[in-house]
């Protein structure tokens, strides 16, 4: 079949042949249909001190996808050849504490499908089936591709809790623009977009924020004072992953209020615990992955009730042999999302 | 100044002359503009059993309302005469446990205007400051004048938690009908209505209902169980306090699921314990008042954002001396929400 | 091997021999020790109605046990033959809805173990790997055959929350009696134990409750609510399944608190809903089964930590054989729990 | 009357005459008993840089306290002259969002006493009735004397979360110290305690720690897994302030776990965000000050329970005059919890 691989400890990528993966009594063989471009394969891409440590070559890159189930093991019982499906791409060894109390987003020994073993930009791909989720009918191919990063978003936004709320946005690469209508459908009262790029701020403001702020005007905190009764925002939804957005974002937060952190800081970051979090009775959440299987039946309900559309942030939906185009999009930042069309020609 | 009072102990009530009430230093006196009108003030009216159990006339009636401040005792300081203003109509005795908990909504020793305590049908009403809420100059005066009962509706999707569920609503009286733009705004992927009267449940579907359905049909349950994939709703709002509509709500919920009642039943009501609600793992919450004043401020914020327009609920305002008329509207089931205009002509 | 069998429609039980269960891929096989009698088991000894219409004979009986893993299937990775362990007896089905989110102990196709399928009542059991529990060593035997009802307990407690709270407890039969350490335990201040048997109540004191009261005692509510400063009970576990019990309980609760409900009434429940639920501002929870796996996790902490000591309410150890007497015994009201010892002699 | 005098911008206190304060028609005067000796008050005796900043002289200090009430204002309910009562230090606005929605210990405009305005080393003191907390009979005066540290104790330790739980105290001060029986009373399943201090955490093992590890043991966190099956703690309770206890104390926690920072850095503390709270899913809660009154409530019913027993914390209880030698115990380290005797001669 062919697949996208990380060949060599170098940048790059390629096309290449590679075996139809074996599946086991209780795994699932999945034909690739549409798969979401990450940052995460970016990453990979370019061979980043990160990618360095974590990933060994050669391996078959991609994690966001949807396609239709080819084969299933003997013991499985929940779907069947010809069933569209996606699934959830972080595989959880399932006797840890957290896999055992229902949170297995967070199991010790959880390995990433693109990252710690073969991934789905191919043809096809081998899932257990605990990890496989059935696609209602109502859900587009395209954004069945990107329930991983859209699950991301409804993870925070539900662990936040945006019911009748006040919520800022750090950060608006492609999940931080998918928080926007997520937390606008989950009830937020308004959406606040802190960005340093401005069209995607603009990106933004189109998906329904409500006021959006350039996170270097040195004024941004009064401002979301000023949007907020003065008593600043209820909800702080952290997606950039950069020390000065979180510092700001925590000011931003009145006494009481919560921060949800999705974005990963490639460094330490420096704060003012007492200032930023302690004497305010914050509540800090670090959020990773999506809940198994929780945050894909919020997904799918918020997807399917028609009050999510994800149509402005899918800006390219190419075919799998443009992939260094993809990269090249990704890397000047003239794309939200790229979704590559596995089998098709893309649109 | 001129009152709806209940005179006598009987059924009724009459427009008085009655005396402008006194304000202590920590009270408020507020000129009326526009009251709504409860079920609670029907029961009043027709002097029925519970009427005759809580009652001692005369007493001045109403307990929703919006009006100006019109002068302040020497104490306050968080309003000044001349401010838009609506209160919270129970007041609390602030140091019993409840009180000193941040839970003065379920007080021991509350007291309700209009039923405790002369009320908001006249030209002037007194309340504690703690009680007083200042509106925002968003929020129309006629919004303003039913915060009451809206909160009722916002208290109970707030703790029922909605965000991304399919909620289902049994009894859509003004409250249930509320409960439907509340729950939608507050994020709730579907809302089933369920009641017995068809003009009702089109009023519901105005209001953005995805679904009703008539409680006498003997297949209810299956249907909201097919709208949910076979799972049931994931929370009953219980807006009708009737036994039955309380017994279908409950079989309507999937297993795990939550139940706010709000409805009052007159009488005990006889309950499958084991099946509906043990086995289930059910939560079950009753709901009283609105939260001092967090409902208040949620209240705000959503009819602010403009996702919850109450105007198809306000289907008459009308000018305080035609009261009679908004009785009789009210027992005909003519009415959704009635207003009176204390100060003016009506629309 | 020898298993104790419901092997005819009709009352009692017998000891018969029987084939060893076979197990699959994803199953282990485990030799039973020690087993508790339930209350469930005697219902199907006498052959109730309940009984009549759950159980299909011949069925080997009982759910509540400890053992040694015998042979695992050869998928199994998690526990290998000679580990002490005990199982959830809650098969649940892995694939609906409750299941997938970590609410497995409400499975809407859930079997139980020696009702719906062969059960622990022999020298060998078949369970699934996911439902085995490897027990800490530090654990004796004998607590270890009860962690079924003891997590019975542990759950409710633990979903009511007890920390620095007054606690009712409605019933104690054999689960009552641990609540009342495990309440303790988990941090409650005081703990009231309420039931009709004068025995059961003094043993309840032995057992760590603060005061006890005599249900049929017509000032039972006011004599919690002069323990509790006049404010009622923080919390109620309900753990009688009595109607009465159930009003009278929830009576003692103060607005604004919560009561777990764990007793199955056998019949409809007449309540009060308005004033013993509504205006109290209450939260009642179901409470069914054992959380996978966190009541196991817990119960194995709180037992471990040497702050629950079962040994008071572990009235008989005896031999399998001897299983009529362990029935007569619970049937006059002798024993509180009682230990069947397949392998040996009892104590 | 006598009070302890911070009398000008430079090190020391002095005990000079001062008038008795005055009392508005809300307000209580307090005979003052006994006073517990916080770090506050030797931050302000040692005139450092943040107390340079925050405190304007003369200014009476101490906030810790219980004493008589010995007048009333015309407005004031709930306490009588003779009454035993302490009261919350942190005197709130009672109308901004936090304190309107029951966060008051958070208000925006929070003054404190004995930092902001005139405290409790004096023979009287003046407090709003709404601060005024009416002691339990049951409470022995110099356990009444420092609930507001043990407040903060409680709140830190029900906030987190403690039922069934393994708990690490990352610094046993004397707010850690009376963590640890608070954390046993609440339910915790064990108390793990890190300290540099020997005395302390001897003085740890015998208020009940079941560990304590010296934090400059390099293998302190792998020891913490040793003791909690390879899993880590539940909850971590933060009371030390310092960046490295803060580091050390993420690392030990689990995923999923919880952390409550009550220790107040003087500096920017350098976070390793990624590792330590959002790939691990953990929640962080900023704690200040009591819930006002839950927290009181809480911290009444543990003391009163007799499950927790302050009298090794306390080791000292000197006659005011003597708060030099108060002030120089406390900076050799050589008292864990000092209380000065306002009116007495001290034990």
């Amino acid at each position: 079949m062919r697949a996208l691989v990380k060949a060599t400890a170098a940048p790059g990528m390629a096309l290449r042949e590679v075996p139809v993966p074996k599946i086991g009594p209780t795994d699932v063989l999945i034909a690739v249909r549409k798969a979401g471009v990450c940052g995460t394969d970016q990453h990979i891409y370019r061979w980043d001190a990160w990618a360095q440590r974590r990933v060994v070559p050669p391996l078959v890159v991609g994690h966001e996808f949807m396609g239709v189930v080819a084969a299933v093991g003997q013991g499985v019982r929940s779907v069947q050849p010809g069933d569209r499906v996606s699934a959830e791409g972080h595989i959880s060894c399932n006797y840890c504490f957290q896999c055992r109390t229902g949170q297995a987003h967070i199991c010790e020994h959880v390995q990433i499908i693109g990252v710690d073993r073969d991934g789905a930009f191919a043809e096809y791909l081998a899932m257990p089936e605990f990890n496989v989720w059935k696609l209602d009918p109502a859900i587009p191919d395209e954004f069945a591709a990107v329930f991983d990063p859209l699950g991301n978003a409804v993870h925070t936004v539900m662990e936040a809790g945006v019911s009748g709320k006040m919520v800022v946005i750090t950060g608006v690469g492609s999940i931080g623009l998918m928080a926007i209508p997520v937390a606008r459908a989950a009830g937020a009262a308004a959406v606040i977009a802190i960005d340093v790029n401005a069209e995607k701020l603009a990106l933004a403001q189109r998906l329904g924020a409500d006021a959006v702020f350039d996170a270097r005007d040195p004024q941004v905190v009064e401002r979301v004072f000023a949007l907020t009764n003065g008593d600043g925002a209820d909800v702080l939804l952290e997606m950039s992953g950069s020390g000065q957005a979180i510092n700001l974002g925590l000011a931003a937060v009145r006494n009481g209020g919560r921060a949800a952190l999705l974005g990963i800081p490639s460094d330490d970051v420096q704060l003012n615990l007492a200032e930023r979090i302690i004497f305010k009775g914050l509540t800090v959440l670090g959020i990773n992955g999506r809940k198994m299987f929780e945050t894909w039946y919020q997904t799918q309900a918020l997807v399917k009730s028609g009050r999510i559309d994800l149509t402005p942030i899918i800006t390219h939906v190419l075919p799998l042999a443009q992939f260094e185009e993809a990269f090249a999009l990704m890397q000047q930042g003239k794309a939200a999302k790229i979704v590559l069309d596995v089998q098709g020609e893309g649109r």
